[in-house]
């Protein structure tokens, strides 16, 4: 380690902010998930990463802040699910640990698919008042994806402080996607799994 | 966004590993604990984020892979918690997105206060496979922390899938320094926190 001290660095690919440009706008849930179907759709395509796409919005304009797919295998990073790289951006585009500020917009979370207790945790500490979802947990375990120690009363606990969910948002859709991976033969990367290349 | 994309840059301060430095071995619990809760203090009094460190060790040899302080203030991020700091250093060392890999040594997260909800599910997809814990989720909260949706079952369900937890270790030394850092005026940074130097 040097006098620089240690350093990551987390890329999202350049296609990413192509498909979904900050400051577009999009009207409804409807369009909004679609987004981020397609974010999923083609991260998988590319071979750049698992089939997840999220993406963070302004409540009210509709405005993209910022949006993400799943990097973790590419990554070597565990962390980078397509929910933690929307909402790390977006704060790094507003310049603040929080979404949620006096006098300024609020926002909120679109998700391919069902948070994970990392990402469900972050979406709280991130600030977003309100959380959209695809597919379920099921959908997701259904195809070998962990989800990890989520429980109606997580939901509960989010809700108390100012987070409301909403869920079934083009959930068939979501879902034929995360089937789609399993059945191309994709990496389930549990922590289990073997690296790739591995047998 | 450029064609290169959008890019991220996560700084750990030169003082973390020269305090933490890799490849360098702790006897047991105690030491490690004893560390972090260093890391925590360090990070407080230099003004560099919130009371909290962590660090992943190789179990059975000791050694250091990678450790955390807390950045999310500094570094405008809800997730730079210590935990997930030293998680994804420690992945980014090992150059995997598990820390569970055949033929290599298992490693452990040591964590001066209890992971949050976010943390302790980037735990479990970290691969790191046991957990040691100082100051409890109340000590922090009796301070002000949010610490998030966790419930004993989430514990039950990460042991479930291999990860051991050990709690307790120097509790009253770690939760002493979370009270210091109310009693001193520290920023208690959650979603509804006004940001530095606001009023």
């Amino acid at each position: 380690m040097t006098s620089e001290g240690a350093r990551l660095v987390i890329d999202v690919p350049a296609w990413v902010g192509e498909a979904a440009v900050p400051g577009r706008a999009f009207r409804d849930d409807q369009d909004k998930m679609a987004l981020v179907i397609r974010l999923a759709e083609e991260n998988m395509a590319r071979g750049d990463g698992g089939p997840f796409g999220a993406a963070v919005f302004e409540i009210g304009s509709g405005k993209v802040v910022a949006a993400g797919v799943n990097r973790v295998v590419q990554g070597s990073n565990s962390v980078l699910h397509a929910e933690m790289i929307a909402l790390m951006f977006a704060q790094q585009r507003v310049g603040s640990f929080t979404l949620r500020s006096t006098g300024r917009p609020a926002h909120e979370l679109v998700t391919s698919c069902e948070p994970c207790a990392m990402c469900l945790g972050a979406t709280l500490w991130s600030g977003v008042t309100r959380l959209v979802i695809g597919a379920e947990r099921e959908d997701a375990m259904a195809v070998g994806f962990e989800e990890g120690p989520v429980f109606p009363e997580s939901y509960a606990y989010i809700a108390a402080r100012g987070v409301e969910t909403v869920r079934g948002i083009r959930r068939l859709e979501a879902a034929r996607l995360l089937r789609d991976y399993r059945d191309r033969g994709g990496l389930v990367y549990n922590p289990d799994a073997p690296p790739p290349g591995a047998r």
